[in-house]
């Protein structure tokens, strides 16, 4: 098989294994509020669990060669090391507070790393029926049509997507909100909607311009977003400028040309 | 005509006008990212004026003896006095930032005040297809199906949902951030999804569990939406916990339960 045949077979598989969980994601997004407190909890895990096993088995089936990151599994085994094999990255359900909630920014994310490379990435929200898809070198898309970042050059008029993260001792509240507030007075508006999978592909659609997170819970994270956005005309950095890293928590993202002036301001933002 | 008769009569007029506004709302949003950013500007105001004109003429011709307030007519004549006549208060485009961005939490806003009370609320976001209607005494709705405001108790639990306004000067903003510092330590999580009308319909339905916002546009951005969360079972506060004044541009809202907490907890933001 041609390289390309078998990244879009790679594709296609993610794309099936994304629809399988989103149906059930979408009967859960819908049961949350008529439980209590206690079975909401249960209600995350077991669809947490129940999205990611789906996931794994049916890429397992296809490429049992292949090796697994996954969320819920990182968890239960500890820390899972990245190597150059081809890796499926897999978060099972991003954005698991607007799930309890019935708050609608929920997907799956499934990202490919070939090389350590992300390579085929897939972003689907189930609730508004999104799918974002991307395969290096072969352009993203929404719902099947093309997308791409915006043109925007100027912070000024640039819509800021962050998130406040999970973590709540002062060190990291203040750094936050300090954060937020130097950079309120720079960009014209800021938007949390609480899944980070879906503020890369927000970005990739041109909907936000500029997205930052630190903090966030691991690769399974940003594997998926990370291709769709650079494959629709995007970069991702580390808030520091230097590259990024999949292993590290921490990502800025941005059309190529606001780049350096956001860069300047994260920093200033310290 | 029975009182409840006519109430009928105004929400299903609203809900026409809103519906046409729609269509001209979602051809608008479509079209942003392929204009020059003047003429992003241009489209913005010839939308939100052509949705007014669209709405007023509309309920003007069902009720030619009622008032109207609106934030494009405001902006042109001046404050404009709230009377105890019936009274459309609407917002044609909440959500501008938004609706140039392609961010899909955009809506129409039309209330209606008898005695200076909302009597009956439309907030339509015709991206995400979602109509949310109310009546005074008659409950509220969510596209035909009732919904109600959530049943947390703890603000620890609670999803959090406020804007950082457009005002960027160092008081404005400084007060911004420490509120949503203080207040990250006490709620679970924050959102800011950029439309003040979806913000309340969010905690009607209960995907989100509490709203404040201060120094928002004019009472366009308030009179349907807290006609729909009462109805849902919420309650609309001055985030001091004094009686809401909708000519006040300051709101609070939540199910009941959590007023006493959220009220507290906004004092020790201050």
């Amino acid at each position: 098989m041609a390289e390309n045949d078998s990244l879009s077979a790679f594709l296609e598989s993610a794309v099936d294994a994304a629809k399988k969980a989103g149906e059930v994601i979408r009967k859960g997004f819908y049961q949350t509020k008529h439980v209590e407190h206690k079975g909401q909890v249960d209600l995350v895990t077991e669809t947490d669990k129940a999205c990611e096993d789906l996931i794994f088995n049916h890429l397992k089936e296809c490429y049992p060669t292949h090796e697994f990151i996954g969320e819920e599994t990182t968890a239960a085994n500890g820390v899972s090391e990245l190597t150059d094999e081809p890796t499926w990255i897999v978060d099972p359900l991003d954005g698991t507070t607007n799930f309890v909630h019935g708050f609608p920014f929920v997907c799956i994310s499934i990202g490919l790393t070939i090389g350590k490379v992300p390579t085929v990435g897939v972003v689907y929200n189930p609730i508004l029926n999104e799918l974002f898809t991307g395969i290096k070198g072969k352009g993203a898309f929404l719902n099947g049509n093309p997308i791409k970042v915006s043109s925007k050059t100027e912070l000024v008029k640039s819509l800021l997507a962050t998130e406040a993260g999970t973590k709540r001792d002062k060190a990291t509240v203040d750094a936050t909100t300090n954060r937020i507030n130097s950079l309120l007075f720079k960009v014209r508006s800021i938007r949390m909607s609480g899944s980070c999978a879906l503020n890369l592909c927000g970005v990739a659609c041109g909907r936000l311009d500029l997205f930052y997170e630190t903090g966030f819970g691991g690769p399974w994270d940003v594997a998926g977003g990370a291709v769709i956005l650079e494959e629709a005309g995007g970069v991702v950095y580390d808030p520091s400028g230097k590259d990024f890293d999949i292993t590290c928590q921490r990502i800025a993202a941005s059309n190529p040309l606001l780049k350096d002036a956001f860069v300047e301001a994260l920093q200033e933002s310290e």
